[in-house]
């Protein structure tokens, strides 16, 4: 489970193959223990309420764990997820960011399995947990 | 688990309540049996290659059960998800809509289960399937 | 995604592979559609109170997935559960067997996918739903 | 989430509600960030090859968060699972016991969530992760 790819290499993948949401993320961290992400809260992520959106925790769970496979494996765009169990577990703070902290559990030959806990920023008790599994095409060679 | 809305009721609390995404969904048809809705599949929707994205499925699954639900207990805005369980398992056709079939399995006084299949419009292999809890919130009288 | 396996063949396999378990089902019906099983309750898969446990739910729901893999893909016993997510929703009735309707939504090259309702007989609202991943062997030819 | 309950206690509660698994656990540590139980693992949680069985691994993720959250809300024998989504990420070492550390991430008024990781004593790579939630009655008084 070494890594192969840096944050800023990972940065410069996401921004060219997924333009569309490139910028709602900033990668904070990566080790070989934890890959941490934040989404950059905005207008676009809210519900009424103030709240950030079901779908918009979706994506940095989902995001963070395909970067963590990815910093390991190498830019395979086409590596897809295959299940998420998410827990949303607390409405997240108003007006703060939100912070994703994953870590790889299993990378396989054919399947990757990472976890996610989801936090507002500077506030401890998390507001969701997630574990997702990835499919990882194989080398085409 | 009797319905209380039908489904113009439940599409113009959408639009009211949930402004942002109204405009994605269509709600096709409610029953006991079964609660359908089409996401109407755009550019912001997607992914590079022309595939759905994940949270844009998600999206779909989370609204399908939400509807479900307050078409049994009545316009609660404050429904929330508490757990999502999603495989996906299948490319969404290029250019077709997404349709949501969502069923009912538990509606108690405090948690609502459902689970959803979700399919290309026109092809019978699903994309992918959910099952979600929600929360609902305790009448305030 | 044809059957290749009957419910005869399939009791008899289950017998042969798993001794220490298949005394504890009876498989009731095998089609393309749907896989029945019954768990015949015996004191040993009660918790007090005279419910069944939860692990014994699990492992109906688990034996009734993986029979369905089998039916189409033939006796591996090998193919192993790597996911699975349940949701326990009514307390079963005392006294009756339970019955697991399975139904198979992906049988790709690598991955199977397919859900489950688990009801006490006689008993139209589900006690359990739950939906597993099974990771199938490549063939060794 | 304080603790209220400590290791000796809850054992003695295990033993007396659920005589017929307790013998199957040993607690090994309670503490506010975590809480270890092993498996004995015995001739009757194998299955052919040697491997711990899926519902016997399932049943430790069960019983470690069950735990966690007695330990901090009382001896409260009704708390029942709703959901669980666990992942089997590895086969466990032949004759190893297997370890559950589990902890804690929500414990509200009516829903607990906790989150497992289980592991072949003396292996670092985990065997499976779980996520459960627990519905926890309301006091009677």
């Amino acid at each position: 489970m070494e890594l192969t790819m840096t944050a800023p290499q990972l940065s410069a993948f996401l921004a060219r193959e997924f333009p569309q949401v490139a910028d709602d993320f900033v990668i904070e961290e990566v080790s070989e223990q934890r890959l941490t992400v934040r989404l950059k809260v905005e207008e676009r992520h809210l519900r009424p309420g103030g709240t950030v959106s079901g779908p918009s925790i979706f994506a940095l769970a989902d995001v963070a764990i395909y970067l963590a496979v990815l910093a390991r494996v190498g830019p395979k765009a086409l590596a897809v997820t295959t299940n998420c169990a998410i827990d949303f577990m607390r409405k997240p703070a108003a007006g703060a960011d939100l912070i994703a902290e994953a870590r790889m559990l299993k990378l396989g030959r054919v399947l990757a399995v990472g976890d996610v806990l989801i936090r507002s920023e500077g506030v401890e008790a998390p507001v969701a947990r997630a574990s997702l599994t990835y499919s990882i095409p194989p080398d085409k060679a």
